[in-house]
């Protein structure tokens, strides 16, 4: 067992209840568009919540976000208006059988969460040369959205909802928070206490789409292969178990030690 | 307390202990490169970090995302051949003064990690509309980075290193991995056990690049404004306050609870 006496001499080690913790964050965590509550968030939680997201990974150590954070009305107001605009042609989108559903679904909390915050990438922030964008230049788009995924995990385990608004002309959505032409909104966010946490995705419960199975998506040493060769049996299997106990059960805080 | 009885009502609610885990997991991971061990990830430990990953958010529920799962050592060889033609090439865009520190970077361990893993994306997963993408076509590249946020996470709580290469050639890595057109490698993760997670991020300690202020990323209303505002001097002073122990201290095991 070399790595465990390698680990347990490394004081950041995780114990099972830790890491049971981090998995609560993960399987619980949820979009959050129609329980927020108007209690206001207190500075040292949001104050914790946008640290973890500015300790994401950022390619090039570039962290490329700003955070602007919305709280008055009258901001809330005017991107409410482009979710509104923007929300009514994409109904026109879908074939007419989905169309009332999709018209049906709550799909924003602009105006009844606290706090809004529009989370942004600098593409100019550490020059033109960065390490590890020269063949990808996405990347410090794809660090802005590590840091959204981390602001939402910490949203849940502070017990606030969060919600990625993406309905919106991001063109107007500039105009409207003065965002300069090379910085780039990624994502739009509701944040805010919530009445309730939902057990499953409502898109899931909605029957709009199913959760995917395993084996659809994984695959060994060439896309779309070998899920179904037998020196792979044991992980796929395992996998579908655990997603099999997810899917009926719902996550019961027994993720980690089984 | 509004908030507080509706949340301790909750059975998902977090104690102080379950925040503080997840916040070792932010603020002690680390994009490894060079510390990886041979040992094999046994597949319940894989299992999970997968299963993290497959439950991250997705734009219209759509889950973008295949796992490519790389163990044999003749596949890491040819996207080891990819990353060193790549690194060659990005070591000449860089200024003289910068370029042999740059060489001097360890920047993957393609070959010395057991596993390596493509998380790509399907663009056509889930047909041409989709809930949220109507309007933002980038948000499916966007869920896939957040599955890849989730495994990191995810790898760090279970004492695993992870490490995201972008410095190759992504239409070669397509040739290399039999990915379809329709289909983004939006990374390329290193992963393993390690000998040892670095205090703070490489760069940082290098002196590439410094850890950004708060008040130069945290805005108000407006792009690039209101840090300095009264109202919001208290937020600003608690993040700054936060910040510097993260800095000068490390990560200490008692940021929930300050």
């Amino acid at each position: 067992m070399e790595h465990a006496q390698n680990l347990s001499a490394d004081p950041h080690c995780f114990d099972t209840a830790e890491r049971e913790a981090f998995y609560k964050t993960v399987f619980t965590r949820r979009d959050v568009r129609g329980q927020f509550l108007s209690t206001e968030i207190p500075d040292d939680v949001l104050s914790r919540v946008l640290l973890a997201s500015h300790y994401a990974p950022s390619v090039g150590f570039m962290q490329p976000w700003n955070f602007v954070v919305i709280r008055s009305q009258d901001t809330k107001q005017k991107v409410h208006s482009l979710f509104q605009t923007a929300h009514q042609e994409a109904a026109e989108m879908f074939e007419e059988k989905r169309r009332d559903t999709y018209r049906n679904l709550k799909l924003e909390g602009i105006l009844e969460a606290p706090v809004n915050i529009c989370l942004t990438c600098d593409k100019q922030r550490a020059g033109p040369v960065v390490i590890g964008r020269t063949h990808a230049p996405e990347m410090d788009l794809y660090s802005s959205v590590c840091a959204v995924q981390n602001l939402w995990l910490a949203a849940r385990s502070e017990g606030l909802g969060f919600g990625w608004v993406s309905i919106l002309d991001h063109r107007k959505l500039k105009q409207v928070l003065n965002i300069p032409s090379h910085v780039v909104p990624v994502a739009y966010i509701c944040l805010g206490y919530v009445s309730k946490f939902h057990d499953r995705p409502e898109l899931q419960t909605a029957g709009w789409r199913p959760r995917l199975p395993v084996q659809d998506i994984l695959n060994f040493e060439s896309y779309g292969a070998g899920a179904e060769a037998l020196e792979n049996h044991q992980l796929v299997e395992n996998m579908q178990t655990r997603q099999k106990q997810l899917e009926e059960e719902g996550y019961q805080g027994s993720f980690a030690s089984t």
